[in-house]
């Protein structure tokens, strides 16, 4: 059986908890969560927590820090909040546990945008492993696929739509001729964007992506502050308008190419009938490769039960 | 050291050689191609063979079937023309190696599709794998992708275009108003198909996919026989005409249901701007999936270096 700390208790950790009961049978280390940290406190219980049961439980003493730190578990399932500027809480917990030994799967991108080589160095030395698939393109295979099924095919070059509520709102401002004010109105309205939607349309969680990718699928050495970012806010319903007359959508895309080194975020013309123009809240990562020209993935690029399955093929690779 | 035997010299074997002397240093087994079967026989080196050693060397005594039962190697690469009827000499080489736990690596659909089970069974039984992602879709990985990194979200429909070739012809169609033999003609004359074009054309070839992808993926136990199969030689200029007013292309897909066992390939209508839609030589995988939707993966689907690197992952994934 395999322990797992779950650290977070929103929309991923919820759907996950639910996912890795309804699958736990099909896995091979039978992992059981068996310690859950929220705002309130851990509760924590060796038999294995089942889905809602500690719902409406009074605040225990434990902090996540000190669970992870101290705690009986084998892999801690990191699914706080994320912060892009400091790793925030989120960093403390994978350190410790990672300092431990004990195996790290997440899908919060802010310890891996913050401290990718730090973190990778100290799992190696660990024997530890640490897993970050659900940080990119939430349901879509697109690390491990590199990692596991492209030896030998080495990744030069990244191309994507990596924010699937910008994605969203061109979508509504190309199909009904809204404009940006109004396309995000409804995604909020919707649930696709937060209330400060700063992250998503301004670019900055499509940069933490490309870092991630430009980190560990290309080989470089980035953070945050070598992405040259624009977001969407400036993209007229009047340029997609004319976009649209002449066979293109206006998308936002990532990119970082391993020769130059260059990485960027920004609203560009794709053609309508191009792989890389996906509709809606899809997400989609165009890999150009060394011997085979490019592999291009889609899929949903968010959702808590979509990035659970990530997080859980993490898991299943501890195996 | 790996010791690889390469039965098949044409197009992909060739491509395949050059690739792993290329590659070589980037994979841990540092693989070495130790006997090469051609038409006119066997060539082996101990010491390794370097691309073109043998090209005007005199036929050798022995048969690929004799050596895959008593040479010296540790991993047969089976890459003979395809024969979906009996699975032809490749079967027995196939069997050969993997009665001796000698791992196999195949492009050849022949054996996968009428043998599965078998050449499963028998790998098993022997302590040997048998791995095959260059039979379906190229270059994509499609298999390895589904075998890593999906476990806990199992895959529960497969829907694809998986013949280049066909899908040139009618994307020449849809371009330049071409009537099928016209396209049928070009697409030969560039290479694209061949003089026979029976199995592209008519299905067959798309229909050996779908067998590999219910049998691999989705846990059915099918044949050729089981697939209900249309070619594109009835599709008309006029039909893809009046598709493309519509938003609409002709496309040639491969589907089959886990749920129903249902198994077909036939032209069908795919909106432009679907993900589905891709042009030209690329082939198209997608896959709907229990917990996370539609997951789609675009690439070459055909060419010696693009089926090459498939092999070549294959290959390392056994280190």
């Amino acid at each position: 059986m395999t322990r797992i700390f779950l650290a977070g208790y929103g929309g991923v950790g919820r759907a996950f908890h639910d996912l890795v009961v309804a699958e736990a049978a099909s896995l091979r280390s039978k992992p059981q969560v068996v310690a859950i940290a929220r705002r309130a406190g851990v509760r924590s219980d060796p038999e294995g927590i089942a889905p809602g049961a500690f719902d409406d439980a009074a605040p225990a003493a434990d902090t996540a820090l000190q669970f992870a730190k101290d705690g009986a578990y084998d892999v801690l399932v990191e699914l706080t909040p994320t912060d892009l500027d400091t790793g925030g809480a989120a960093l403390d917990h994978v350190r410790a546990a990672l300092a431990r030994g004990k195996h790290v799967v997440t899908a919060n991108k802010g310890p891996v945008v913050v401290a990718y080589r730090e973190l990778m160095d100290l799992a190696r030395a660990n024997g530890a492993q640490f897993r970050f698939e659900g940080t990119v393109a939430g349901a879509v295979p697109v690390l491990n696929t590199h990692d596991r099924c492209l030896t030998g095919n080495p990744v030069t070059r990244v191309d994507g739509i990596l924010n699937g509520t910008s994605n969203f709102i061109l979508t509504r401002m190309m199909d009904e001729g809204l404009d940006f004010d109004a396309a995000l109105e409804e995604a909020q309205a919707l649930g696709y964007a937060e209330a400060d939607p700063t992250n998503d349309v301004d670019g900055y969680d499509a940069a933490a992506k490309i870092v991630i990718l430009a980190n560990h699928v290309l080989g470089l050495d980035i953070g945050m502050k070598d992405v040259a970012c624009t977001g969407i806010r400036s993209v007229s319903a009047g340029a997609i308008r004319l976009a649209r007359t002449q066979g293109y959508a206006i998308r936002l895309i990532g990119s970082v190419d391993a020769e130059t080194g260059r990485a960027r975020v920004a609203p560009r013309l794709v053609p309508r009938t191009s792989s890389l123009n996906v509709t809606g809240p899809l997400n989609v990562v165009r890999y150009r490769t060394k011997h085979a020209g490019p592999l291009t993935f889609v899929g949903r690029g968010a959702g808590g039960m979509e990035t659970a399955t990530a997080v859980l093929s993490d898991l299943a690779s501890l195996d």
